[in-house]
């Protein structure tokens, strides 16, 4: 199977130009089909502030009423997700923005409300992958941001690592997928004060142990939970790896169910 | 040759949500492939006032500063784009919603200063063709907005008027271009208080007669110039017509350089 990496990169990336520019120099690195997905959490808080729009979080998820789901298509969608487009064009990557809305590649549910209601926010049903492959083999470097839609008519607020996440385990079944969740740090470290501490491996086992000795702890709970889910749902390669070394993941923490 | 329909839509029908969703019904109706452009500048104005950031217009046109750039990405690429495709999949086309900068589809020239600095506005350079044209092979029908980028990494503000003219141009080497600026009216009227009164075409020459019988005036004046200039610069049939009856756009005045 030809190969195909997934990187997911979050806002704190994304707003900070000059981290923004080495992570796309080291994503036009990355040899084969690719696609990059991002998120952009603080500044669409940022936006919501000017807009004296409240800002509502619940268990970490933002509450996306409807004022709230304006900002964060606009700043997903069109803010953040076209100057990255931008940038990738004037580094000579084929890059083309999308929201799941966009040739329908990734269709939602609305949440539905159980003790709380996270309004306009969607949960993954399925992935076009047809329509994703035809956007890869024309040659364009897909750019998701954190949009689905509900078939209906309706975007929807969705998180950027569930996104990466399901695209990764769709595709997995036409391509050989290695998905990036990248960040600031080298992978996920042994101890917090050595960056050069990576700890190579984590398995399902090992990540209750680990988890049980505080060596991973906060928010790298999530993110390696989040891993372990994709490793475990088929996707071939999962890495916790540095936004500037996505051409050698396997530096990083490599992620693997079993 | 096969035929390709290309839709030119103001952001006055899109920000009315019945209009909307009559245009998009319309618009599909249209057979064969298609690509739809719009504008959106009463909602950029709107959401600058909201956010204290000054709207400044020279002789119709909007001066793009940085704050008013990004407001333009939101507007345009975020919250009008996204929306547009996401009820135009509701409806069962397969619409991508796309800027100049996604795959490189639009290159700008930022526009020299002369008397005017108009700031980040551009002026089309070049259309990738092929990349259009792999979308519209790849069944994904472009929902393009007024947004173009410089290929050095910067978006810039482009009247959506001028961008579907100039993708019409170049994309009639491969089709045969019907390009269609449609409005509120059933096409340029001979009388204004007689909706009925559709003059059927107009040429160069007839245009200049209309103009000195002040037959056409005002805003209809640049409508009619942008189209006769499209017919000029080889698009095969340029229409103005009512956004609600796309199908017949013969219903409506046919615009022929010569």
């Amino acid at each position: 199977m030809e190969k195909l990496t997934i990187v997911k990169v979050g806002g704190k990336i994304v707003s900070d130009p000059q981290m923004l520019d080495n992570l796309l120099t080291s994503f036009k690195a990355v040899s084969g089909m690719k696609i990059l997905v991002h998120g952009g959490g603080n500044e669409a808080t940022e936006l919501a502030q000017r807009m004296n729009v409240p800002v509502v979080m619940k268990e970490g998820r933002r509450i996306t009423d409807d004022a709230m789901l304006e900002i964060v298509a606009m700043v997903y969608g069109g803010l953040l997700n076209k100057k990255v487009v931008a940038l990738l064009q004037a580094k000579g990557v084929n890059a083309i923005g999308l929201s799941g809305a966009d040739g329908n590649i990734i269709l939602s549910d609305r949440r539905p409300v159980k003790t709380i209601d996270y309004g306009n926010v969607g949960d993954v049903k399925s992935v076009q992958t047809e329509n994703v492959d035809a956007l890869l083999k024309g040659t364009f470097v897909p750019v998701i941001c954190a949009l689905t839609h509900d078939g209906q008519g309706h975007l929807l607020n969705t998180n950027a690592d569930t996104i990466a996440s399901v695209i990764a385990e769709y595709m997995a079944s036409l391509y050989e997928v290695d998905l990036c969740y990248c960040f600031e740090l080298n992978g996920v470290l042994k101890d917090f004060s050595d960056k050069n501490s990576v700890i190579s491996e984590i398995s399902a086992s090992t990540f209750d142990k680990m988890k049980n000795e505080g060596i991973i702890n906060d928010g790298m709970i999530p993110k390696v939970f989040n891993a372990l889910n994709a490793s475990k749902s088929g996707v071939q390669n999962v890495y916790i790896c540095n936004y500037a070394s996505l051409q050698s993941p396997e530096n990083g923490t490599r992620i693997c169910y079993q």
